[in-house]
């Protein structure tokens, strides 16, 4: 059990924080509270969380509030910053929440910095007006600060390591390709010139036609499942045609946590031979004001088939994705040889799923069967087509 | 330094992974490059990088190559999977970078990965064919596989954690209040009413005053070099309208991570109270294709002063950002009861940072008492006006 103190609990802040705290009523105890003019508030928050202590800024209102108390209410009322500090310093709470506005937050935030408390801190004046002194003295006294503010919990939380069990669903964006919005109707007739026209990345022709079809990011939805161990349903794929979103991930605490930059591979390169190190280097800086706009699009599975089949396969599981993989090298090579139209390899690579049994893999040799198994039943339906 | 080995160096990925090398030469070498057809671009990065091993799948172009060496060249030329294998296996390196397409990727991954060497993954059949077989075999033989897929690449950033040092920049986002995109001819006449319309967030009266003019901004920009020991120049305030990116971080090789979310405080306060763990919660999930659009403008610095005035007094440190806070705070309450108009918040503001002679705070009285200086400031210049 963690147990809290919540200065401001009557404010926008105090009262979310008090939602927070009823979600988890398992987990969080609220031992003090503080208010100033809004004692109704106030005397519902003592009938609905029990604090130890309430601390109410105005003397005459807590005078006004103790008597609004039934008798079998424990909560001590106090009154003024003699109460408001003792909020903040609280034997029993580890962690204070200075959700009061003001600069009137900064006396009792210092005193729990100085017994070492953990501060969820709301208050902003706090840190603009004790600045460096502030942070000297939460290291002085070993006193976390955790930013409330969605801006500085957004950073914060861009520092910190994350688990994948926390993981709730991973985003994985798509450029949409070269044929991002077309119908069925209009790729009958594309070619591989057109196949090959990729919006923002310069790639190896195979991967620039996956791109076009989807099955690039149907294969990706294939690697993200084992590398991050997640189900295929946990994975989203969202179309983003300025590809300055790279992919992210949702937790589960519904906090949202994506990596973006200039299209540059040199970047993700770079970062995996020097992991876990971040090494300076010349490329561009991104300015999302220069970008202006990003935009985001649901995928069509049904247009883009390759994407349906690369989600089916994991869900069948076993040799299935490496036999739909297999299927559609050779549809693409087929495709870019000019052997067989764009929609064909969406459709040549179902009818090879359908045809496959799929076995578990516990060895390379699975893999290069299930794959040979792929290259023959594509002969064999050309040759009976 | 880092040795090591790219299979498929004159590909698209292994050609950018040389560019990466050529900028950090002092930090990696490379011993072992493979190749196909493109024996002339093999030919040139012997000579330009000296790996010790070079293969080419095909043997007759393996032979041609040894032909255009020079006879200096002490580079051994193999040929076949037999010599893919062996630069994955290649002893002295360290990273193997999988940039090979197709499924000849496989067992020369698998072989690397037998050795325990790192995987720069790069080849997506490894995984999509091999699975949980491929993780499995990963884990047994103490091999990290570090994808280099931008999409992978980011999620694996969103698990890992940053350092304070590898910070860039700190991209902090403005919803731009209720009046964003006006200029000063239209702030001279709104009203209080006005100003408390926040497009986004259902926060108190003085922040919500403080979002109108930026001050709000301002000040957070003020908390986050404290909170994450940035200079003022490291930090860029992005107008973002839809508050769905609530702020991040450009590193130092220009990766940058951003902490998305539908505005709900909640979840940052959530956040702090339970970490450094993630707790599920029943809040809305976000869903980028739902949004559809997020948009970015540069602030205007010189309609909204207050922004202006908060990288200044920032610049001029120790007891100014305290003052310009509580100039701000006793403005804010003059414009709410009407006493003075919106514009005059910034203009007052300025004057008595103008008026002020900053010191160094070593204790909480000097920033009371840069506090008072604020407030008697103001009072005896709208008493001479």
């Amino acid at each position: 059990m963690k147990y809290i103190s919540i200065l401001g609990s009557t404010g926008s802040i105090g009262t979310q924080t008090l939602d927070v705290v009823r979600g988890h009523s398992d987990k969080i105890k609220v031992s003090a509270i503080t208010g100033n003019n809004n004692i109704e508030l106030l005397r519902d928050q003592i009938l609905e969380f029990h604090p130890e202590l309430c601390c109410v800024m105005n003397k005459e209102n807590a005078s006004l509030l103790k008597e609004m108390l039934p008798p079998h209410i424990k909560t001590e009322i106090m009154a003024g910053m003699e109460g408001l500090v003792e909020a903040a310093e609280f034997d029993k709470s580890e962690i204070i929440v200075t959700a009061v506005s003001g600069m009137i937050g900064l006396k009792p935030t210092l005193a729990a910095i100085k017994k070492g408390k953990t501060i969820a801190l709301a208050n902003k004046e706090t840190l603009v007006t004790g600045g460096s002194y502030i942070i000297d003295m939460a290291k002085k006294h070993n006193a976390d600060i955790i930013p409330v503010d969605s801006e500085h919990s957004a950073i914060f939380q861009c520092l910190m390591a994350n688990h994948k069990k926390s993981v709730n669903k991973i985003v994985l964006t798509a450029s949409g390709g070269p044929f991002r919005g077309k119908n069925t109707e209009f790729l009958k007739n594309v070619t591989v010139e057109d196949a090959l026209k990729h919006p923002n990345w310069s790639m190896g022709r195979k991967i620039t036609v996956d791109s076009a079809t989807l099955m690039n990011k149907g294969l990706e939805v294939i690697e993200a499942k084992f590398l991050f161990d997640v189900e295929p349903e946990q994975i989203e794929v969202v179309v983003h045609p300025q590809s300055i979103i790279h992919s992210g991930i949702e937790f589960c605490d519904h906090s949202t946590l994506a990596q973006l930059g200039l299209p540059d591979m040199r970047v993700p390169i770079q970062f995996a031979l020097f992991y876990p190190d971040r090494v300076p280097n010349s490329y561009k800086s991104l300015s999302l004001f220069e970008i202006g706009n990003l935009t985001f699009e649901k995928p069509d599975m049904e247009v883009f088939k390759c994407l349906y089949l690369a989600f089916d396969s994991l869900k069948v599981g076993g040799t299935m994705p490496a036999v739909l993989n297999a299927s559609n090298e050779v549809c693409v090579n087929l495709f870019l040889n000019k052997k067989i139209s764009f929609l064909e390899i969406g459709n040549l690579n179902e009818k090879v799923m359908q045809l496959h049994i799929p076995k578990k893999i516990d060895c390379l040799e699975t893999i290069l069967e299930a794959e040979e198994f792929a290259v023959k039943t594509i002969k064999s339906i050309l040759k009976y087509n």
